[in-house]
């Protein structure tokens, strides 16, 4: 018998697989846990465990916590119990504070407790070796007949924003502020990091936060599947280190983006990368450039790295999708206007050509004729008009013009938020294309216009060519949609 | 005759062309001028040639500054004079705010008060049509024919920071404190927006700044080699919208890149954005691709946007040259090093491997196996032996590994700068190696490690995968001198 099938018979056997289904708990049931036990909390307040304790009260946790360690005692005032059946109250998830080798016999107490899902954080799994493998593979087959949910090895778990959950001993506060991006990443603690840095930007909250780690049980599939169905979540968020079933990710992938835009990162993109990973979640190479086109093909956004994650994400959320591919620039500097042209035609976006009663209304403020054109120069004519009446002209008939569908601003940071109040203003009532911005100046001139500017769901980028290549990628994804409904 | 050989004998006539090179000034003469004369000074203080002349008492120039206008009066408690004439005393370089059909008679005022430069700073001239180019073939021939050297048109000029000279109006003290960037920009207010914003940068400020706007006289060659000889001036940056003469600017480029790092951006890589330069400073689209590979063999370092221009920057100003390709990361985060990792790969790096004797060292504060491989992962060890130590030891190792090139390290910013204090303290004495941080905080956590970082000259990037590939722009240029003398 080849060693495949002696794998599969191994975790098939024993359970009736029909009666397994109907026994099987769902993300959703984990993800919305009413208490969370912490298995492994030790009495040293400076541990992990301990820790999540702590937090689950800070970050406010509507539900029940308790603490479980065999030596019992308390930490953080809290009673620690000797074992999970001593709770006193039912658990709906567990999270894992214990070395692989106690994890199964964990399971077996959490079954009988009638615990749904659990997280099993300690790394130490597939990763380093057969041992752990082993170890994994029998923690596969006891989630699988007990019908609970796994989420990792190797993770600090899960985050939901609505209900206060987090698993994370990495977390604060205003980690939990309720936002509208679900994210499931492959990694351990990078979840946690990017969340956190997130969570600082304007606009940029989280709906859900999900851990993968090895995917013992839950995997990129289930955890999309989710989100997908989740209305807190806006924009689903990935970062991938492999993908288990190619076809079934990309059915899923393209039912997802129907509903919601998926920006995906993938670690292992070469063969470096990807035997880095091996030893990180022990994943399986794919050939990055099928994989690339596949998902392209289902409609997933691909990103290669954080920033531009970062950046996207800004996109999608604060603006509307633009409806062509057609920009218009509006700039005080000729040389980044052309910067932007040469990024947007290589982005496969197409330069606006204004209609003529545009350039009309334009030259009420812009004199020369050629700055009345696309890019529209404002210097040095706002030095005539002022900076807001000649903005607002400009953008009201770029707006109004139907040969563009969507305008990056180029200008000053000079004077902080103040010139761009009348701007916002204007654009409030009137927006129904992307317009982001792009302003130079000090940082902190800089700080001040773009927080203004992003509380008021306006896209900023440093530097212009950024917001052109997001404006590319979401118009791609738009022509996606476009075509499927056809 | 063809309309080229009209246009040839039209400039050479009427001088002698080898007494013309025998009286031309340099551009090094221009640059270090003593004194100014703003020629189009208003008395109304908020015009720009007003602005000028309140600018340089500001910013500290050492020389003498006059302003010229036909209707005399005061502005800023200075007189102005009627004519150049009258201006009390030698002038170095002059400043036109003038519209384009009076230059030439001043250019013929300049040349009798023996002035060695003038600044053109209105537009007008070859951007929107014929008119225009006459005037910009007339003043190219007063130039020629008198040996001043002109700069412009539509251009904001010339800044020295060695002697506070400046001819822009978007001045300020902080632009003007002395660096040892050395930048040239073929537009009009790029130039100066630019130099202000890395002026508010750690450690990025400022040598020279030339602004050649339409080219009248002073091209990229000119301004370049200057650059090139200037001690003041450890790096080049060039932003450019077209090449007059290829091989000229080829052989100059090759003379330049074997003293001092010439980075470059280049406005209208696409035929749109060629288009667009045309109305911009009347340039001459090129083919890019050829341009590219032409440059990248002549050592410059291409760019392509303003942000990774300032990063390269920072990696060349602060850190020695790598002398192999060979990357160690140190990480907290396996996923950030797996993503580093496949950029390092497809940016021609390679992942080094560590020496036994490396691993040993590593593994006195890395328990675990399979972390104390590159890329080293941090996480959890550095909770056991505090994260000082086991960063210390570990760049420490790192540094003393023949196999190792450059490192990235990558990790939190929680504490602000407090941890990197004893790891810079560390490094200060042992750093032979580029040595990039990359940390992911709170947007205030983050400030306070990267400014403590920078300002000891150790480059820090928001994500790794920018440091590296900075990292392999820097080993390419590396490996290119390295061939050279062979």
């Amino acid at each position: 018998m080849p060693r495949h099938s002696v794998v599969i018979s191994w975790i098939t056997e024993g359970f009736d697989n029909v009666n397994w289904r109907a026994k099987m708990h769902s993300v959703r049931e984990v993800l919305e846990a009413k208490s969370v036990a912490v298995i492994g909390a030790s009495r040293d307040p400076l541990k992990p465990g301990a820790q999540l304790l702590n937090i689950l009260k800070k970050v406010g946790f509507g539900g029940r916590v308790a603490g479980v360690n065999p030596q019992g005692g308390e930490v953080f005032e809290m009673p620690l119990y000797r074992t999970l059946e001593e709770v006193p109250f039912p658990v709906d998830l567990a999270v894992l504070h214990i070395p692989p080798a106690a994890v199964p016999a964990a399971l077996e107490q959490c079954s009988r407790k009638g615990v749904k899902g659990v997280v099993i954080s300690a790394e130490g799994f597939a990763e380093p070796g057969d041992r752990g493998a082993k170890y994994q593979e029998e923690v596969r087959a006891i989630l699988q007949s007990t019908g609970m949910r796994g989420f990792g090895p190797n993770t600090l778990g899960l985050v939901n924003t609505a209900t206060g959950l987090t698993t994370s001993y990495y977390a604060s506060s205003r980690m939990m502020k309720p936002g509208s991006i679900g994210f499931v990443a492959q990694s351990g603690i990078f979840v946690g990091a990017l969340l956190r840095y997130l969570s600082s930007l304007e606009g940029l909250q989280i709906s859900k936060g999900i851990g993968l780690g090895n995917k013992v049980d839950v995997d990129e599939c289930e955890a999309l599947t989710y989100l997908m169905e989740d209305e807190q979540t806006r924009i689903i968020g990935m970062y991938l280190e492999d993908v288990r079933d190619g076809r079934r990710f990309l059915e899923t992938a393209r039912k997802a983006t129907a509903r919601k835009p998926v920006l995906l990162m993938k670690g292992g993109r070469t063969p470096e990368g990807a035997r880095a990973t091996v030893s990180h979640t022990a994943s399986l190479a794919v050939e990055d450039a099928l994989f690339d086109g596949a998902i392209r093909q289902a409609g997933v956004v691909r990103v290669l790295s954080i920033d531009e994650f970062i950046r996207t994400l800004k996109g999608f959320l604060f603006s509307p999708l633009p409806r062509g591919g057609r920009l218009a620039l509006v700039t005080y500097s000729g040389a980044q206007a052309i910067m932007s042209i040469d990024t947007a035609v290589e982005q496969g976006l197409q330069v606006a050509r204004l209609s003529d009663l545009t350039r009309e209304k334009i030259s009420r403020v812009i004199s020369t004729p050629s700055k009345s054109k696309n890019p529209v120069d404002l210097f040095p004519d706002m030095l005539a008009h002022g900076f807001e009446k000649t903005a607002v002209e400009i953008l009201g008939a770029l707006l109004e013009d139907d040969g563009v569908d969507g305008i990056i601003f180029i200008s000053f940071a000079i004077f902080g938020a103040e010139p761009y109040r009348p701007v916002v203003e204007f654009l409030r009532g009137h927006c129904h294309k992307p317009v982001f911005f792009s302003l130079l100046g000090t940082p902190k001139d800089m700080e001040l216009a773009n927080t203004f500017l992003e509380e008021n769901r306006f896209p900023c980028y440093e530097f212009p060519e950024m917001g052109v290549r997001v404006l590319a990628r979401m118009r791609k994804y738009a022509l996606l949609q476009e075509e499927r409904r056809i």
